[in-house]
């Protein structure tokens, strides 16, 4: 039981956290905390948080556990301004997209990764953002993934673990380097191929008519690049190394696809397209 | 009225079309061509089509209206196979996903366009495919465009667009390039990439890990991964020229966002995502 959350950003993840632990009855008081008070006062009026502060270290103060939902640019200079308002026993974790930026941030201004920090992300998200957004059944059956680093304090991981497990996610524990790596491939390279897409057509001589002739699939695949631009600039800087891989990778991959069409090597293509469509259907069975 | 309509390939596109216009009462007979029994058997016991034949020159005869719905790699030898075989007021349409290769078909079989075929493409599909799939409902308000050509008899293209609008379709016009280039920058370019994506990943170390920790985002994102390989070789053969060059241009457009990447430039990354969720927001809402 959470005697005091204090929730750093009340978007679509730091409210549905709130949300999913007020349902679940694990959390006494919910203190939230942002930029935007329009948003803040539209989490107390839909019963995401009891109240706020928009300065972190009043909202930080007396909480005994901290999730910080903030955009990663932002993480450094939040854990410098929260480092010394903690409470001596309270545990922060995050929702961070990648997690190799918030170590290093928080090597930056501890010095060292503090014991009572558990470096979190849970993989869910909408296009969406803002509190509005937020429902409690995010997490459900959700895999959420820890990152502890030598320095973790087990206590404060376990702590972390049974709150995501409360909300109903399924936990997971991996190291720091190769979550960026996986985060990279199934989440960071598909994005930019969206925002890529999508950008590249904006820019075309008809690009009005062409997206008149968009239909479901386009949809589908290209709604990833309605999510929030600042989120994805921070991700992108700061899995920069992992994604900068990816992004070759991808390349290669088609540049070599690109000479199998303009060789009309029907052979080839068969043998890529069949193998792709394979993976895509086990993976969606369940089977992969 | 179609007194007899005869059609070739009886899967998603041919099946839905045949249902859409016996739910319209649109039709008298229907025949079904195609090489699997067991699918033509299976459209015959769920009234998609009346009976069939697995030879084209008998599935043609005495038919007033032709919907070739086979993969772009058969159309050549169908339509030397049927051109003997039609009666002299038939009209000839086809669902291929490019246009270009089909009028070429036409020309190489025939020595020219015949004035009765109207070259055509519905904008409408799913990822699966065969007869089971299909369904009465998959064109409404979906957009079909008709490329006719300088030889095309306005009289069946005026056919062929009540039988689209009977099937609850919006009917437009272009150009056979103007088409292949639409289409290669909406539909066969993101097919690319979401082909090449899954095949990328499907190839990496760890892919079984990956997948496992693919989310929402990616299976929307991958969703076109699941097409037919075999339709997507013919298209990507077909309309090679153009394909080739959105590749190109897709490239720059990625080498540009993976400089900016390697760069940490936040500033180009912000603006290139702000202005993709801009097009993409729109598009959704209908106003692009």
């Amino acid at each position: 039981m959470i005697e005091r959350l204090a929730v750093m950003g009340v978007g679509l993840i730091g409210g549905s956290l709130a949300r999913a632990l007020r349902a679940a009855d694990q959390v006494g008081e919910i203190v939230g905390c942002g930029r935007g008070r329009e948003n803040l006062e539209q989490a107390v009026e839909l019963g995401v948080i009891d109240r706020y502060h928009q300065d972190p270290v009043e909202a930080v103060r007396d909480a005994d556990l901290v999730f910080l939902a903030v955009p990663l640019g932002a993480m450094r200079d939040l854990l410098a301004q929260i480092g010394p308002a903690l409470r001596p026993d309270a545990v922060v974790t995050d929702g961070g997209s990648v997690k190799s930026s918030v170590v290093a941030d928080a090597r930056a201004v501890f010095g060292t990764v503090p014991p009572w920090l558990v470096p979190g992300h849970p993989i869910a998200g909408t296009e969406r953002t803002g509190v509005s957004a937020s429902f409690a059944e995010l997490f459900h059956h959700r895999r959420v993934i820890l990152t502890p680093v030598a320095e973790t304090d087990p206590q404060a991981l376990a702590t972390v673990r049974s709150l995501w497990e409360a909300a109903g996610a399924d936990v997971s524990e991996m190291s720091v380097a190769h979550h960026d790596e996986v985060l990279a491939a199934t989440s960071h390279l598909p994005h930019m191929l969206a925002f890529g897409l999508v950008d590249a057509l904006t820019r075309m001589d008809c690009s009005d008519e062409i997206f008149r002739y968009a239909a479901g699939g386009f949809r589908d695949f290209t709604r990833i690049a309605s999510s929030s631009p600042v989120m994805w600039r921070d991700i992108c800087i700061a899995n920069r190394a992992s994604l900068s891989a990816m992004l070759a990778r991808f390349s290669t991959e088609m540049s070599d696809l690109a000479a199998s069409i303009r060789d009309a090597d029907g052979e080839h293509l068969l043998e890529v397209f069949a193998r792709a469509k394979a993976a895509r259907d086990d993976f969606i069975d369940g089977t992969r």
